[in-house]
């Protein structure tokens, strides 16, 4: 039996998010007493908590999120420990560079700063490490498949340059990832498996890792 | 590489849902005009489309969706070829006895009549081939984990029952599955990992086979 580990935020009504995205609501539609059943009725943004980035999200002829082939959403990984890390510090190519030997071609890296200890405290959303303009660049360059992280989003700042360079060049992202703590340093495979939300730029996932 | 199939119905703006169900709502809360960006905002059931049922569904006090574990969520299953089935006929016990040695404690069976096909016309909500009591039953004396079907939900009128009696007693349920054609007879995983809804009753899911 494989072990399993969950990645994964949990998603509940009024859970803080980006301050421009739609606010998560989730409430009762009926019950026992209405309906005979219990069934609830979710509004979300397709970047709520832990979610899948597709190029949709930067390219309007990108491919959307019911275009990526399910081989990329379950791949072998890698973990990088970056809970060195300060707040607002940038996570740079050096950081990278004891692991790169283990990163090859269409692998994940799973980025481990611990930042969603933070959630849902508000600097969650502005204060977290951040990917360098040269660190999107080089796993550009590595070929990466997907770079998954607890931040909640690459930069904070230069948000356009990093999404842009990494989904508009087959480095796709998924961001606001939890618990990575329970993760070892042995090898697994990461599974995001986004909702088939036909031609859209996103979507909230159930990430987990599988260990060996 | 393994192979993969994606069992899982699109979700859209506008698609049907069962007619007392919240509607899918899915539209753009900006673009690469406005804020320089596309997201989108989606209003949804837990229960719609391609979806997990958990206890919590019929059971106030029944485990909710982000309490089911992952080991019950990928699972080894067995296709179960119900094609012959006209609209509104029962799936009974003698359907199921030719797989019975298959179907061993813990495991997912997949119904696959093929009635993903009539979506989206009404009759698709309407006159499905339907699980009749004994089958429920036998699916719990069984120990069945999960069971997977194509229907959109496993019985019009006795749906009380039914639900009940699975969702009880430790079978959960994943209804509007799609693409169950595409899956040979051989072994395969069955994957569907819910949203970690806290609380909630169910979720939609991407629900795929992993081939042996």
């Amino acid at each position: 039996m494989p072990k399993y580990i969950d990645l994964t935020a949990d998603m509940y009504d009024g859970a803080p998010t980006m301050p421009m995205d739609p606010k998560l609501s989730v409430s009762w539609h009926c019950g026992l007493d209405t309906l005979g059943y219990n069934l609830s009725r979710v509004t979300m943004s397709t970047h709520q908590g832990t979610h899948f980035d597709a190029p949709r999200h930067f390219f309007d002829e990108g491919e959307s999120i019911d275009q990526i082939s399910i081989e990329r959403c379950i791949v072998r990984a890698v973990k990088v420990d970056l809970t060195s890390k300060k707040p607002k510090e940038a996570i740079t190519v050096a950081d990278l560079e004891p692991y790169a030997d283990q990163i090859a071609s269409g692998l994940c890296v799973l980025l481990y700063t611990g930042w969603d200890k933070v959630f849902p405290k508000n600097e969650f959303f502005s204060d977290f490490p951040f990917i360098s303009r040269e660190l999107a660049e080089w796993f550009v360059l590595k070929k990466v498949g997907l770079v998954g992280m607890d931040m909640p989003t690459p930069n904070g700042s230069d948000w356009k340059y990093i999404h842009e360079k990494m989904l508009g060049n087959g480095t796709l992202i998924v961001e606001g990832l939890a618990n990575m703590e329970d993760l070892a340093d042995d090898a697994f495979t990461f599974v995001a498996l986004p909702l088939r939300l036909r031609g859209r730029d996103g979507s909230p996932v159930r990430a987990i890792a599988i260990l060996d």
